[in-house]
């Protein structure tokens, strides 16, 4: 793939590579995809994200159809995970391609309605200073599933279940404090209640609701610790409220990589925060497709 | 440093961030280093290598003088870790940093003396085809330090001490298949001898020599595991060679990342192996400076 240009960029530390491919022209395989994605012999990111037309990604058979609600030429986020498989969403990743239209000159205005596996998302590029957007997306409404339990380390914790496409459990401990969060073990992951979470879950440990802030870490599934979860966020926004005797209201959650904003309404939620544009690049090698 | 324009390549599989800045005009801070290195914030490597004329890196006070048989009008290989300390050379990062050289047409012919901190060498780029170019570098005289012992696992294992610029014990076990060696657990890193190697110690794994191709593996002082070592490499096929009962000789060297080929001879070592082109890119961000 040698000629291949491309944007990196991060949003609170979750790092994507950035395709523009609005015509969808790219054969973007697993083993490409593992291959941009690898961080000593390729560009590297958590995930690759093609920035292409709905129409296009049809025409090439890479989706079956348009969501609900989203024109053949809105922009879809065509999401890749680094081990090459599709996911549905990110809700860091969002943020960075929302950031790329603006900066293509792709987005009319600071809005747009975007395609995802997940449906139809909004999002706004509030503000562009040098290279990090402050971007906004509605993240859907989260499921709420009811209270489970997980063991993390030589602890259990009680959290609240919530469907946001994907399971998370986020746990708000009571009394605890930011610094006995930062000192937790959170690599070696929970053990968790597998009757409730069939296909695994996200682990998120979080602080109680404080002044509009709480301090959360992630154990990601099948991945380990990050820096960030975007879904993540909202899960926490959801359990620190309920905690606190809200369904609605407005949460700073902090996470290793940085802070997001997290609204959570009657009809869903909004994730709000920082993407960042590292550098841009032209690919040099022909090999980079990795089985 | 928005705006800085670098290329990223690998050389089987240790990567590294090259900057090139003839007249040393980069205020290369360790910061900005970590920054540049970073594999979520920043570029991504193991490490950062400024290519710079030898009487610039003197005039910007980066090194105090012209390595003996050095001319000012050289290139020099400007070597940074990826926590921003200095490092005398890199057995790996000196193939790309020649393959740049040739790159951005800065070779006459495909032969060039440069400087490193750890003094003058040679290198020759013998051949380039799309991105990957065959580089060999000469490495010096290993010093042979004599016997010692170091316990990875449950295991104990004797070995050549062999002093590189950096201190290597390279262990040859008799009898050990690459099957072997490829299920030995080597992250934990090793106990040695810390009378013997009181700056610590890269542990070499080494199977006897068969046919000219010895398999090793690698645990890189204060690093860990890692795909490749360049020295490392060197004092395995000294180690091997010694081994088969021979002081010089020609040794494929198979690690992680690749394979190289080590020629021991009675005045020093070359090192000759692929140096690949990942990408080339300009950073986007202001902030890449991390303290």
């Amino acid at each position: 793939m040698s000629g291949l240009s491309f944007l990196k960029g991060h949003g609170t530390g979750n790092d994507f590579v950035v395709l523009p491919d609005p015509a969808a022209d790219i054969d973007l395989t697993p083993e490409l995809v593992r291959g941009l994605a690898d961080r000593h012999r390729g560009i590297g990111g958590d995930g690759v994200i093609r920035v292409a037309t709905t129409a296009a990604l049809i025409d090439a058979g890479v989706i079956a159809q348009a969501p609900d609600g989203v024109a053949p030429g809105d922009w879809f986020m065509d999401y890749r995970n680094a081990d090459g498989s599709v996911a549905e969403m990110c809700g860091n990743g969002v943020r960075v391609f929302g950031h790329v239209l603006h900066d293509l000159g792709l987005l009319s205005g600071h809005h747009a309605v975007i395609g995802t596996r997940a449906g139809r998302r909004e999002l706004t590029v509030h503000a562009v200073s040098g290279s990090t957007a402050d971007v906004s997306v509605d993240m859907g409404a989260p499921g709420v599933l009811g209270q489970s339990t997980a063991v993390l380390g030589d602890r259990s914790y009680e959290g609240l279940g919530v469907d946001m496409g994907n399971p998370h459990l986020a746990c708000v401990v009571p009394g605890l404090t930011s610094q006995d969060l930062a000192a937790l073990t959170v690599e070696q992951g929970p053990q968790w209640d597998r009757s409730f979470f069939p296909d695994g879950v996200n682990l998120e440990i979080v602080t109680p609701l404080e002044d509009g802030v709480v301090h959360m870490r992630v154990h990601e599934r099948g991945v380990g610790e990050t820096l960030s979860c975007g879904t993540g966020t909202v899960a926490a926004a959801v359990a620190s409220l309920r905690e606190a005797g809200k369904d609605t209201g407005k949460v700073e959650v902090r996470i290793p990589g940085g802070a997001v904003t997290v609204t959570v309404s009657g009809a869903g939620s909004e994730l709000r925060g920082p993407s960042v544009l590292l550098f841009r690049g032209v690919v040099e090698t022909g090999d980079l497709t990795f089985s």
